[in-house]
């Protein structure tokens, strides 16, 4: 089970909205184009249009309506895919970004506004105050996230909720804003607004998680890169911190080998085998599924539908994705 | 003559201003708030807001009505001025970024981010399609202008017209925006409109070619730091454009000493007694001058007004700027 299905159902719709990425983001500037158009070639999922389309559904599904909330959504994301390539360890040598890391790193930045600044744009032909206020509040809080992330690297004595509040600025928002802004767009009734927006947001949190237990579980082929990367990066999340609650002397361990100063140096696998005998990738996936379970139990309160049943699907592909 | 007149004239109203500003970014997120805090204590001449005011009066002036747009075009500065502080050179140790700077620097662009986020949603309370739209497209176009100087670092060939266009982006546009939007805030006609969108148009132009003479002519304790840093770092300005077409050697010795890798070991001396000695600077001074010609002639057409004697003031102030 994957998304290929929905993908196949909504083809000319998703073209469409393909078309209108591209279309936004055709600037002059060639190094802007580049940029931009790197990052569409890239592809990705379209997990966020699609799920406007999907919400859009259980109300008057109008693509022109539901395109540039589509697009705007796209673009926040793309916006924070480049701005988390800025300064990202991948394009330090030896600890000190080389020369042309240093100056990416100021294009990515400024290609990170740019597609922001669009995105903003694009939301310019909604007349709703509700509308830019969900959209502006999801930035704002997504740059919190962002913020609260450096801040709590290498953190050792953070909790659970600190994650959670984490992952829900990071990841769960932005996804959670893309069903109730879909369901806006066409008008559905509230509270089938508000339980998409539930519906989302638990699938979020849960992909998240999941995402968090890839790292430990992956195969280098399946992760594209060694296992371990967060953690390496003093990236707290939901494994480590069970690990740290029942493993006494990991904290230690951790706060001895793990620092920024070692992080590319240190050999990872002795600590990773730790966190994975803990039981903490156990609790992630019993965590994970409960969003899981949650995310079905808002679907349960919308009204039948075809589009229901692609939700299903998008939760199932969220329960067994492994890469 | 300085702002100080200026300034004392509209105290309660930049005071109220200054009190907006403050509470929009009262973060909750301890490091945001204090970057946040770091910048508004920094203070800065808060120009934008000021010509917001005087173009107020143009119209209908509501300190109500003016302050939301004051506060978002400040923030936006702010939040550049946050952005070009990442990956800045000063940062930099051996050419390489320290751990803390890097780390500073994400916090940077989050908190740039943060601030840019703010002022859109500052803007909100408009319901004014035609305001959101000059306020995106001058955040994009500062986007382009960014990305544009990066690009046109250490390109000796580059042109006059690439210059002014970068400025324009760079500086000129946001301050000609200051004055359209007051003036729209304030519902005056379209053509004051359009002749304060000038006047600050041209303004912002001399303004920036002066803050580009001053880096070569201006002393250390002016500048608070050492001449010539602009050149050093490959940014190239109109006294060195002028320089390059009449001094046929500049170019080569340009193109052979001065790269990113011996831009933190060149003596930068010999170089910019070529560039004082070639006219440039006189010449750039003349460019500066014609633009506040043509300010002074755009607030000619201007109703007679003390907002008008005020302006007069701001244009004064340009000229004689020595730091």
């Amino acid at each position: 089970m994957d998304l290929a299905n929905i993908y196949k159902q909504f083809q000319a719709d998703i073209t469409y909205i393909e078309q209108e990425l591209t279309r936004t983001l055709a600037a002059q500037h060639p190094v802007l184009r580049e940029a931009a158009t790197d990052l569409l070639r890239a592809g990705g999922k379209r997990i966020r249009p699609v799920l406007v389309l999907l919400a859009g559904k259980f109300g008057t599904y109008d693509l022109e309506r539901l395109t540039p909330m589509a697009v705007a959504l796209e673009l926040i994301h793309m916006g924070s895919l480049v701005h988390d390539d800025v300064i990202d360890h991948a394009s330090l040598r030896r600890g000190h970004p080389t020369v042309k890391a240093r100056w990416d790193n100021r294009v990515a930045m400024y290609t990170g506004n740019y597609i922001f600044g669009h995105a903003i744009e694009t939301t310019k032909v909604f007349h709703d105050q509700r509308v830019h206020m969900i959209i502006s509040n999801a930035m704002n809080e997504m740059c919190r996230g962002e913020i609260a992330q450096i801040h709590d690297q290498y953190r050792w004595d953070q909790n659970f909720r600190t994650y959670l509040r984490r992952i829900k600025r990071k990841t769960a928002l932005l996804i959670a804003v893309s069903c109730e802004l879909g369901a806006i767009a066409a008008g559905a009734p509230a509270l089938v607004q508000q339980k998409l927006y539930q519906f989302a947001y638990f699938i979020g949190m849960s992909y998240q998680i999941m995402d968090d237990i890839l790292d430990f579980v992956g195969t280098n082929e399946q992760l594209g890169k060694p296992a371990g990367g967060d953690l390496r990066q003093g990236h707290i999340t939901l494994p480590t911190l069970y690990a740290l609650r029942t493993d006494a002397q990991l904290k230690e361990m951790l706060q001895r080998e793990l620092t920024e100063q070692t992080a590319s140096d240190i050999n990872m696998e002795p600590i990773l085998w730790r966190v994975r005998d803990s039981g903490g990738i156990d609790y992630a996936q019993m965590m994970s599924d409960r969003y899981l379970q949650k995310a079905h139990a808002a679907l349960h309160a919308l009204p039948e539908c075809e589009a229901k049943m692609y939700l299903t699907q998008v939760a199932a592909y969220v329960a067994r994705r492994k890469y």
